[in-house]
């Protein structure tokens, strides 16, 4: 199941990058689950990574490497997500590294690694070095969906955003691909972002850019609440286009920002909408909340509630849960009669009850959207949050139960 | 579905509490639905209640009350949970008291009210006022069981505990009733817990205990993360049996104290047993920790995660799971290759990965088991914390998205 079209774009080659993949039988014969990102010398790379403390062994790699020199290749593998695995991980995904620095010729710090899948099993490093020759020899700036498809797990289609913005009378290009749908035994499914564009930004500036977008975009997805030990989101900028280095303060900077924004939300909404088992896609704004924290908790308190999520499988406009998850979400001397909730345009609770105006009937024709929107409106304050999630299906139980029997 | 046996104690009597039980028709005819417990003049009693902001009308007025007067009278109906009701829900709450007192001749603020099932739609003041006769000409000391029955919403079984514990000479009789089983629609179930001994304490001091039994029972449960808008657990003393009061500070009312612990946890641990669609219970201890919070905080991350409850559904021993909950359970500076992970008594994860000595069989034999201990030792300091659990199943979504349909 899944939410909304998901047919990729067409994607707008980036100057500067070119991809190869590779079926190197990871887990499973004959899919593509090798991929490599080659970057021209001169670009700039950022990333974010998993909050999770027992980030996998790729993770620590890529987050040490970074710090180091400028990337030139990134090497992603899905069927096993070399996490939980100790000092041998870090030995299985340095061998791969290596592997990759020994066929290109450019420093091991130089890689950084991606992996993807199940968690607590050894690195399957032979297939995967014997498959990189392959995934080099295919490199090709056009090999975009392919990549979208390589990096997927339990993704159920891939998933690519791609445009040309037009910053002071320049093009510049932006494609990215992401994957991720939960989680599933025995494949631990992460997140995984890569966006890449030609335009020239000095590689401090680009971290601080890409940890703006990835906080209003993928940092505000949730399905299940659970964070995976290999999340990781990175931005590229190659430097090739014609316009000129985008620059710290500049029009042109904050111009591209926004793109850039908007960008990242679209890619990690896929993320939802393909989100195990999801059969809505569900906008959860909180807003007039005192601060960002609290806006968000309330957000991600509405957003985990199983009965808010099973209610909202079952197309059922059961305000009810909404108002009590609201209620425990923490928040200190909330005035209860002039929280405001609605489901799209539509007023369920005002007043400390439920609306004077609402009827069942119209609470229904929302609920039965595929899209849907919980707004929630504090009164405290002029602080809004805005994160994206599912709702709780048999679907996801079986997925996450059922997958190995 | 429900873990466990759900046998009925036999009740002991509690002196100076009778219980009345009608069938009042509030949502169905023909169930038991209305309850009333008569307490004795000078039984002192102690009261904990929901921390959700939107608390029902009777959870509002019951707190008010407990300050003010000894209780007499606790009134309870099932079928409606007078939540998010507004200033309505206060005025029927408030006219169901009124309608008690009369009847009775006690002050209106001698009556707590407590009420459960559908929120959000108008209290049926009308048969609850009309079952009042019926409860009362009722009243008897050994109704527990009825009662028991009586409290129920989604509840799969009556759940209660009782026994006589001897204290220093002294037979002192404590009996209780539970209900809850998570939430479900249009009935928003909430956990309710009524305990009477005959022993003999003062008010101040009993709230002290509640509070302290609470703790380590009502508020060590989790099914779905969702707490009620209902939730209220009262401790009543009578001071009706022979032996002497419990004095402050004693090692008599120590002794009883520890067997109310026990006592109220086994309570507790009987609406996990009934949690909503549950096949598995599941104890959760944190040890080795630095504090109690971050103790509870790993122990709920890891409770709550859909992951580990659906391979828990699964009998699968997807370890993974249990790691990447601990791992984002929010402690600064964990030292992973220093925590350790079992099942049972089998010993899941040591050095950052998984245990040299662990096999799938060993896991696979753990949680083919009914009842499941995840141990985590956290090896920062010497505090541990235990909740319990249960599974998420097909039958939690289906009890909670297909109920109406």
């Amino acid at each position: 199941m899944a939410v909304g079209n998901g047919d990729l774009p067409e994607f707008k080659n980036i100057n500067g990058v070119r991809l190869g993949v590779a079926k190197a039988g990871i887990k499973y014969p004959g899919r593509r689950d090798l991929v490599v990102f080659e970057l021209a010398e001169g670009a700039t790379t950022a990333g974010v990574f998993t909050q999770n403390a027992f980030c996998a062994a790729p993770v620590v790699i890529s987050k040490a490497n970074l710090e180091k020199v400028s990337p030139r290749y990134l090497l992603i593998n899905t069927g096993n997500a070399n996490a939980g695995t100790g000092i041998q991980g870090m030995a299985d995904a340095n061998a791969c590294c290596k592997a990759l620095a020994e066929l290109t010729g450019v420093a091991e710090e130089a890689i950084l690694p991606f992996s993807t899948g199940v968690i607590g099993e050894a690195l399957p490093v032979s297939p995967i070095v014997s498959g990189l020759p392959t995934a080099l020899a295919e490199l090709s700036e056009s090999a975009w969906a392919e990549a979208a498809e390589g990096i997927m797990t339990t993704d159920t289609r891939p998933k690519g955003v791609s445009r040309t913005v037009n910053v002071s009378g320049y093009d510049i290009a932006i494609s990215g691909i992401s994957k991720g749908a939960g989680m599933i035994m025995p494949n631990m499914a992460t997140m995984l972002g890569f966006v890449a564009t030609d335009a020239t930004i000095e590689q401090s500036l680009l971290q601080e850019i890409l940890s703006e977008c990835a906080g209003l975009s993928f940092n505000r997805i949730t399905i299940d609440g659970d964070t995976s030990t290999n999340d990781s989101c990175m931005l590229v900028a190659t430097g090739k286009s014609a316009a000129p280095e985008l620059l710290r303060g500049s029009v042109e900077l904050e111009l591209f920002t926004e793109e850039l924004k908007t960008f990242f939300v679209e890619l990690a909404q896929l993320i939802v909408r393909d989100g195990e088992g999801a059969t809505k896609f569900v906008s959860v704004i909180v807003e007039e909340a005192q601060t960002q924290q609290e806006a968000l908790n309330v957000a991600y308190t509405v957003a985990h509630s199983p009965l808010v999520k099973t209610a909202l499988f079952a197309c059922d406009p059961n305000w009810g849960r909404i108002l009590a998850a609201v209620g425990r979400a923490g928040l200190e001397n909330l005035d209860l009669d002039s929280i405001k909730l609605y489901l799209d345009d539509v007023c369920i609770v005002s007043n400390g009850g439920r609306d004077a105006g609402y009827t069942e009937e119209k609470g229904q024709a929302v609920m039965n959207r595929e899209e849907i929107t919980i707004r929630i409106q504090l009164a405290r304050g002029n602080v809004s949050e805005t994160i994206w999630t599912t709702d709780l299906s048999h679907e996801y139980v079986t997925i996450n139960a059922e997958y190995r029997t």
